[in-house]
């Protein structure tokens, strides 16, 4: 893993938010957008050397409105970047990494994402992220 | 905010959870300490652009402790780099953010640091962090 690509942060309404990171903390709203495969409302958020990813469910069967419902808005997961998913999904599954995605799916931006079981990693939901 | 330093991890034992970090993930191990003010024993892990700061509590009267007992193991905070982190902690209260911390205290690496309250952040627990 050689960088850190962003942060996702579960928040009920982007709407409510969004200030809070552009006028308080003072950083840039990149863009926003719908990732219907996940059922989320994507905001990204310029943290210099990192995204912060807010994401708000579109409905409820959305697994950010489900993480919500138990342990309330908060920091959902970690997205290392990555450049070949497959054979990086492929590593870490020899190494006993349990996966909860078989196949990489469509992210926010067009990536390509996969998540590692939170068990395999010490309760922390880490993601693999490949730009296009 | 200019950048994030570190992302915060809550672990129950450093040992068991560091060969994860290098072997399955290879990320490097920078350096071990005890923070004692704080009541944790630190791994630094290098992840590239930022560090994860994996946090150990010494015993039970320590915050991480107590977060591990609450919620288990998992993504404790996220720290912004500062550099002026006094003048930053009287903007914040200025825009009416609640503190933790009246006065910055020492952290890992004789850093500065001083907690935002998740009520004000939508349940992210948010460092400042100045670096020596």
């Amino acid at each position: 893993m050689k960088k850190v690509d962003h942060i996702g942060i579960a928040v009920s309404n982007l709407n409510d938010v969004i200030p809070y990171y552009t006028d308080t903390l003072g950083c840039p709203l990149l863009k926003i957008e719908e990732v219907a495969s996940q059922k989320v409302r994507v905001a990204f958020i310029d943290a210099g050397n990192i995204k912060l990813e807010l994401l708000e469910p579109m409905d409820s069967s959305s697994a950010i409105h489900k993480f919500i419902e138990k342990k309330g808005e908060g920091i959902h997961h970690i997205a290392f970047g990555v450049e070949n998913i497959e054979q990086r999904m492929e590593e870490l599954k020899k190494d006993g990494v349990q996966l909860l995605n078989d196949q990489p799916q469509k992210g926010a931006g067009g990536a390509l994402v996969a998540f590692m079981h939170p068990k395999s990693s010490n309760g922390v939901l880490y993601e693999l992220c490949q730009k296009q």
